[in-house]
């Protein structure tokens, strides 16, 4: 299995738009300190199934290989708005996962064109996507949101956005379900005293502490925290590291 | 004052994601045969006003010059999605005039960060915004939409999407207003025979036959009507031409 960070900061994502700080001056400069509305890219034989859709480029990265799912975390824009453009394309409908929200994001449910939108998932009740398992794990966020428990039978990865803490159910779940890597969100810096949506750097990492995966990716990753990490590199265990755009991991 | 059309597709772009049509494949190759979201530029007095904000890469293009502030049409979502992502940006508010559609697109209103929605606009009333004055103008879709008749007080444009025909209270107005320029939708090729939101070509060329202004543009342009125009070149009347992405037109 292979996963492609395609996109790793918040809603603002870096540069953020009319911001002057250095993360979002680097990020002007340098392409590759670009981030993106956090989603991945996961390739299991061949078989492209996308985790999340806020990249508004997302058609015409969908015209080099066809996405064969798309898993959704949440209908907040920046996880979706690809998804407004995308649905007027020709072709094959691409089924379209994700939690119970019938509201969803504007007229997506309403006039989906080409995306064929599934019942929402129930969690813990696991979904086959070909020789890829994707299990629905209940978050802690504004909107009804879903993580992920992937596997491929070989390799197990936790998708864990948005979510700020996790819900008692879901990290038992993780306790025995026992990840090989964990891709978490950590949106803000640790001066971001008391997140409501999404983790601070500290409340990530405790939970990766507490689930103990081999490796772990922090994600999400706001301008401000690139910002810290910029002044002083951020104090990562062994294993950890911050995700960037165009990461590729091959388990 | 300085028109530049940022966008003239429709809502499915050219390229339309997964179609084969010579048009799409053109546009694929050539960049100058895409078509983004319809959206326009107005300059005057060095002083930037958007109408629409449908082009997805619209927070990147803003940090050249930011808007003095944003006309909207409506709020379908290649009209309005580049703002789900700009309005988390840092700055001064931009003032976003617009149809009164208490529902507008997604979680905009409830959550506009740096965008500063103004009231909904009353039809015919002219808002100044420095030397521009846009006077809205109801068209028939299928959400709450506005043209706007656009004035420095030395030049004319009416700008006409999205509509299927013209509410007679309009065409009154635009026949004493005396148009010098009209930009028109012209989505559809006559094929399409009966269209419910969208002029097609032949209705699109008899209202600028009504209104008889010097120059008429035909803008959010289907992959469709590309494709005919490639087949047979289009018979436009004098004065009228399709649109093109990044076409400037100085009034």
């Amino acid at each position: 299995m292979r996963l492609r960070f395609a996109g790793t900061g918040d809603s603002a994502q870096v540069p953020c738009f009319g911001c002057d700080c250095p993360a979002c001056q680097r990020g002007r400069l340098l392409r590759s300190h670009r981030r993106e509305p956090c989603c991945g890219e996961l390739v299991v034989d061949d078989c492209l199934v996308l985790i999340d859709a806020g990249r508004t480029d997302l058609a015409e990265r969908c015209e080099r290989q066809r996405p064969a799912a798309i898993l959704l975390t949440h209908y907040h824009a920046d996880h979706v708005q690809g998804l407004l453009h995308l649905r007027w394309g020709c072709g094959e409908p691409i089924p379209v996962y994700g939690p119970k929200d019938p509201q969803g994001c504007a007229d997506l449910h309403k006039n989906p064109g080409i995306l064929d939108f599934q019942p929402g998932l129930k969690p813990f009740r696991p979904l086959a996507l070909g020789r890829l398992t994707a299990t629905p794990l209940p978050l802690n966020h504004s909107k009804p949101t879903l993580g992920y428990a992937l596997s491929d039978g070989a390799s197990r990865i936790a998708w864990l956005t948005d979510t700020v803490g996790l819900p008692g159910a879901t990290e038992r779940f993780l306790c025995e379900w026992r990840p090989d890597a964990l891709v978490i969100d950590a949106t803000h810096p640790d001066s971001h005293r008391i997140p409501r949506n999404h983790n601070n750097l500290s409340m990530a990492l405790e939970i990766i502490e507490r689930l103990s995966p081999s490796r772990a990716w922090l994600t999400h990753i706001s301008h401000e925290l690139d910002a810290e990490a910029m002044r002083a590199p951020l104090a990562l265990p062994e294993g950890v590291e911050l995700a960037a755009d165009g990461l590729e991991i091959l388990f």
